[in-house]
């Protein structure tokens, strides 16, 4: 039995060493990048058990991706796709207020991700299968994926958790709108911005945002609010998420962190306001570390939150 | 028909990559530093077309200034000086709140800049002419192509701007203020902090030295007050110039990106308060990635300064 | 007037700083790279005016490309294509004795270029128009480019010159044989490997190879052999060159190194003895610095060649 | 059904970046190392599938090692020990032609392991048990592991695979040698060098030293020459395998990936002969990249062996 | 005549470059660390005559101790042990609040300490003694060793320093409290947080803790209150040490830097205040630059403080 | 009482990390290097006490110099000097057989030497006066000091020993010569290149030279050959020493290794052979590591020369 099952696109990702023009960097740092892996990680971390399903390309960095998220200990099932080369994301920090990313993504393997991937089996051992709205950007194919995965999930009274996750580089608003409020509905458990929130339903604020996502459907609605906390709509009661109070060194994987830290807690059959507090924990210590998921928490790491600064262990 | 034309002397820069004692630094970054040069990237960068002139000694680190100056889009008119080496700067951050600079300056190449070196067609095909007392403290023959450039400058009826650019390390204040004064009467633009503006006239605050400069001649006066902002006096015009707040990384350049980012909208035929407005908005871009000019942004790149922190385009 | 146009696609070169699989590095050194690019440079530094012509994305790969080309002396006419990335190559030394390259170029700017891009009065304005055969390897509008371009050197009695430079990762021997033979006959100067001779025309050795090739047109027929040399038929004169011995760091970029220095010779009205024996040396010398064109020498510099080992000028 | 079953102490291994004495690295890089370990990448990238046991401290070198083998697909059994940290071990090239090896060891989880830590049932369930007197030399626990080990598998009919690799820094020749000579005759297949077979048995040669070895039991006894190659005597044959000349950046682990190559081979039944070419191959292969490890050949790969020098793949 | 003695346990120090986990890290720096040998290098800094007794093993670490505490100007008396080998520490910043230190302690050369090491014309030689509490914690031959000097010195009227600089790491409250006791009734001047002090009196805040402290001897205590300055108690009087602002970067050794402080304005003869003020200042200043002891000042330095943020000198 | 008194200009030494053109560092390893300082470090190494004396800046570099060699265990006497900074020299390998270097040392501190700075007791109280010919290069003071340096010895019946070290850059043969012929004519030992030898005496071969140079009074001349080993003359009798074959990865500073050994052996009373065969070995070694004097072994370390290439201890 798997707690949590999650499928999508993980790509290289390479990052200048400082912040400035990407053209004046001497070199790049290489790692790997993918919003369902990252939750994969950010899971194993917690002590859940949980799988990933993905495409690579025959290469060294889709090498790279099943090597690491195996080291992490993240049960991967990658299809080498001879057809298609492993994703390439550029990270650049043009300037200390803003990052930039570019993609080589196009005809990518994780892109050519399709249902036949995603393997019903897999989705009725899990206890919750989780998704985002970015593998329902990639491609025809993947959205389909998608879709028929959720599809599965609902059939076997498997747990459906969706991180909506609007990229504008790989659709607009007016193309995913449908799209996420189709996969809302089938969803039981929902993490949205405020921003992607407002795409899907109305509302004035955080709370009435997530009251409407819940009237769609879902028994668990969060809406987060970056450095502002998050709010919730569970089971009809809503519950408000205080920030955790961080230097942020890289705010870049929250939301994943976050949602890992919701799921953890609610594989570890824990409240409702355990698994807010989780998440809120998680997301706050993962941005304190640079890189997508490499700050992810486990348990016993978490209580450094309430450390002093600068407090030495020794 | 350049846009600006200024010349001066441009130096390799080695700096540690870590904050402390350079003797405890296992290796310098190599680049260049000088402050009409960075004048020109930051122009070239804003879309203006502009030349510099200065020389360099027949060595690697000459090479690199040429290089550095055309992969930046400046028209280069670098003379090969075979009896001068290139200068060097060592920067050193010896903590997190000072900085020191070293200089291997003396004899160099760039301080043997002569009137000869300045050619009365390349003045009179521009603009504007920048010029910094820096050049002025170079050398007797590195004065007289300032003064001797002005002087053709105002023949051929080319905008004179100055920053006065006081180098403590170079010349006193005692040796320097007539100098200044001469250049100051004879621009037509005049930047300085209100230390220098002190060295030059007799004022209470920043308002008032930029009155009183005024008074010797230029038409437009730009008293700078770093993390406060700027006052100036333009066509008898009173401006204040309200501080953009940025996370400043490394604050050495911002006054070269300030004069670029002003005289780039002179260029473009912009309003005084247009042209105050880019130069503070390039000035506080600038501070955000470390290096003197590497930070310097597009136009386009303007409006990440209107950015939530850590906003991630993709 | 240009001694030598020269036009084609130029990527961003990205490789590990050790011998090893990829997966392992830590992070890639990022620099550009480009058989006709490579050429260019080598020229520049040889003495020769050269201008490259290109599409590079909207990008910062792009940007470094065109920073990189105008920081040595190129003149660069860089179409900035918004619908095409710049391309990626990756350089992979898996063990000491093998090269791996992958390349992320499909539908990039530079596969873009078109006959549009390569205009008649620069092609006209030039002594020398140097093409290689990857550029028609590339698309169909940049075979076009190719061929529309030595078709207006011919009629305005620009010298041609043609490296043949297969790369069987872009296109298969069958379908390019035919472009290469139609290319060849229409050249003036042709640079190949045994092996591309070999596609082209039938022949036991280099020698033969290089005559079977003469007779399909060219004036000047270069046969390299690597390490063992080259041989070459000029003016229907059979030469032989013989090996420069050095340490070599790293092969890649020999062959462009070799044209350059051939094409430096002819548009310094060398004799073809100069002329291989200054490609020889160029050869040579630029395999003994890592990078495809890094090491490229000015004339001053050869004379290192003829250094005993180690051996310091101070 | 587990191809190969082995277990050992892992380390971390910090290295300086270059040649020289240690005390004048600025840093060091880190990476893990073990004999065992070793042996299992090997053969996970040979395609056999791999079992590895050891302990680990509760630290984050322990958390490396488990996280290395993962990444490589090695099926992981690591005992975290709360009681002796992960053990270290320094390389430092000192000269072109001296590495020097320092260990902090003592105590070390990995010096821990007993004849608890390795079950019969994974025993039981191998094709051949992989030893290395390495273990035995750690504690007496540790050879009581090792021993155990043994006597399970041949109680199981599991094939037990030796390389002495002895290891002058844990224990003296005169202590070590009954215990190797007990092994010995209790394995299937050994792995010695000269030097160690003469710690054993009497003979004058390689061939006579293979012979004598073979007297005790092992029906495949391979004694290993370095540079020279290696003899064999498998079922009372001799073999003589040839070198293989490659370019070497870092010997150590050769022994390690030809004993991978030899069980791989074993593991896809093929003959002696093509068993210990694969051995040969993938040792060469080895030397080739800098590490113990990180070099190790898929068999893909193994055709660049064959590659002329530099030869690139594009 | 040597101003301050001083003796203990120096250890070659790790660290990663950059926050986050350990296994992370590609490399870690090196350096140098211990709590003496950091006072020894504050007060070398600041003017004063020095000597550093400790034990090194043979190995590169040790060699990289004497040869970083000499070339810092500190004479060293260090005895090569033999039969154990230099300790190791391992810094790692697990996010931006919170540092963790892992030690390779156990039997290392420097707690092997023992009280032939410290020699009585040494210490009779000396203007103080400085002790630390880590020393007592590292054996009990260590501990031997330090009881037996403050006796030594005691009995030549050398004034003793105290900083009880307690590690949880090494020994449990219970056990250290009483020898802590014993110390400080043996010495001049102590230096203590208010969690160490509470570990031996009882108090309600800082002054009465350093009162209660006073009662048992010492002349002069400072109980140290991090970025909220200090109180001290001198000969009787009561004393507040305000903080000075600085942005830290890196807190460790902070109070090595504060006693260092003191006690060169000591020897230098300075009152109290003088004395205070000094190791206020020096301790600020030492935050402001990573590592434990490499941005202690010289007394010039220290104008630097008053510096506003990011000036240049030039 | 000190084995060996040296005294010279060491100055700050900057290398880019890699063979290639300089302007294409990214940044440049940052050491230290000077001929006397090399041989006094090597003679430290070797076991001897050294003294060295020079001037330095009041500048960082300066403090490297003094850090550095105290470090090493020389006893440094160093005179700071407020007017001159300390000297610079970058060393770029342009490509694998050719190292070029740049000096920035006019006006330099150590270039003010003078007779007042080499104290006739410190010379007394030496058993050897070690100078060299680049000290006698550097001005009409740094002169002065090496012939007063000389006479004083001489009169105090120390030793004088002398290595040629010619060096173009800083004056040219003509003038040299009757400077070194002063010098040879005064010295009892004298180290000099085939080329040196013939700029002061004839000979046709290395042998004749040694004799000439013998004639002109030192009882003991070394003729080094480079990799073809060396001559000497020493009280009358010709030696000839072969070469030690290594795997030379910087040739730098072999000179200065080779002077070290021979010194060494002299003061510890050895043979005229086993000092010749120390300095053999010595400047063999030294090679084999990158760096001016890094690679300086310990007479234990010499041990390893003849080890088998990349044995292991361990």
């Amino acid at each position: 039995m798997t707690d949590v099952l999650t499928f999508g696109e993980t790509m290289a990702l390479l990052t200048p060493h400082q912040v400035g023009l990407l053209r004046h960097a001497d070199s790049l740092a290489v790692g790997i990048a993918g919003a369902e892996s990252n939750v994969a990680i950010g899971l194993a971390r917690l002590g859940a058990s949980v799988r990933w399903i993905g495409r690579v390309g025959d290469d060294e960095f889709g090498r790279l991706i099943t090597m690491t998220l195996r080291g992490e200990g993240v049960d991967v099932r990658a299809v080498v796709d001879p057809d298609g080369p492993t994703a390439l994301m550029l990270k650049e920090q043009r300037m200390s207020r803003a990052t930039r990313v570019v993609y080589y993504r196009a005809h990518s393997a994780g892109s050519r991700l399709s249902p036949a991937d995603v393997d019903e089996a897999s989705i009725a051992s899990a206890r919750v299968l989780h998704v985002s709205g970015i593998t329902a950007a990639l491609s025809a194919s993947a959205r389909d994926a998608v879709l028929t995965a959720v599809t599965h999930a609902r059939a076997a009274g498997v747990l459906v958790s969706l991180d909506v996750n609007h990229r504008s580089a790989l659709w607009d608003a007016a193309t995913a709108a449908p799209v996420y409020r189709e996969l809302v509905a089938a969803s039981d458990i929902v993490f949205a911005t405020e921003a992607e929130a407002s795409m899907i339903v109305d509302g004035s604020d955080a709370v009435s945002l997530a009251r409407a996502l819940s009237g769609l459907g879902p028994s668990a609605v969060i809406v987060k609010r970056g450095s502002l906390g998050a709010v919730a709509v569970i089971d009809g009661q809503d519950h408000v998420v205080p920030p955790i109070p961080v230097t942020a060194i890289d705010s870049v994987g929250a939301g994943d962190a976050f949602a890992a830290g919701y799921l953890a807690g609610l594989c570890a059959d824990e409240s409702p306001e355990a698994c807010l507090a989780l998440a809120a924990r998680t997301g706050a210590f993962a941005v304190t570390v640079r890189g997508d998921w490499e700050g992810a928490p486990t348990r016993d790491e978490l209580v450094l939150l309430d450390a002093a600064p600068d407090e030495v262990a020794r």
